[in-house]
């Protein structure tokens, strides 16, 4: 007996659909992160700043006071949904989720670079970037979900998503 | 010898608060939502949307064919996040994390309010919350993280979010 077949909602991915995705991501400011609340197991979902480093990769910043930097240190893999709907149904507005690994930046020069390519995007941040307790993240993103409206969806290799 | 003691970020709850964060879940049209991939146990973050039901509990529609329901049928402890910055610091605008079980609205008179408290919100989703395999889901809220602003937080318990 034939197994029913789920139907593939998903299209084929051009270069158009690789340049749109990266438009999302070069020009978003913030994301939704997902983690994994250390105690509990259980995900939790909290908003991030966000930017693209110099090469394209995504960064984001945060404090050791939040819950979310506690989940990231003990469970490193995450997940960002970047995209933010305007008028009318928000399912019809284009989205994406990066799934990959967190990484703190480190080292000085780096986290110097990384540091101007994220105020340059979020130019107000420079009243905490530099605060104790601070720190800039790397996403090195594996792969990505990208929505561009209803039931219209590609999966982004990471490939796909170089700058 | 004395332990150093956390800085304590969390204010204290007023009506105010509680107001202020009934007023962001009744104007929200849509979510960002964290689950587990059953495949691999790492977060996942991805949009939704979103409305409250006659009582004032979230509510929210699904595709079977989405990531985001197969993780809820398999881990159904998640976070949604919701609040949508405006210009400026992305930090700076209020967002409210909330935490609980999510659960499928199987009857059908139940079905039938949600259904209609959907849509008084996202009207153009009368296109596809009748078509097979959508489904509506609750959020059992335990608890949330109500920030409404830069180191500016409240914890919430389900009481606090009582319409």
């Amino acid at each position: 007996m034939a197994e029913k077949k789920k139907p593939d909602m998903l299209q084929p991915v051009t270069d158009d659909t690789r340049a749109a995705a990266r438009d999302l991501l070069d020009n978003a400011t913030y994301a939704s992160i997902a983690t994994i609340d250390p105690k509990t197991g259980d995900p939790m979902c909290s908003r991030i700043g966000f930017a693209t480093d110099s090469k394209g990769h995504p960064v984001f910043i945060m404090s050791s006071l939040s819950g979310h930097h506690a989940a990231l240190v003990n469970h490193p893999q995450t997940s960002l949904l970047i995209g933010e709907p305007g008028s009318g149904d928000p399912l019809a507005h284009e989205r994406i989720s990066l799934f990959g690994k967190a990484v703190q930046v480190q080292d000085e020069e780096d986290r110097a670079s990384v540091r101007t390519s994220y105020l340059s995007r979020n130019p107000k941040a420079k009243l905490y970037v530099d605060l104790n307790g601070f720190t800039f993240w790397r996403l090195l993103a594996e792969r990505a979900g990208y929505v561009v409206g209803f039931g219209k969806a590609y999966a982004l290799t990471s490939a796909d998503l170089k700058a």
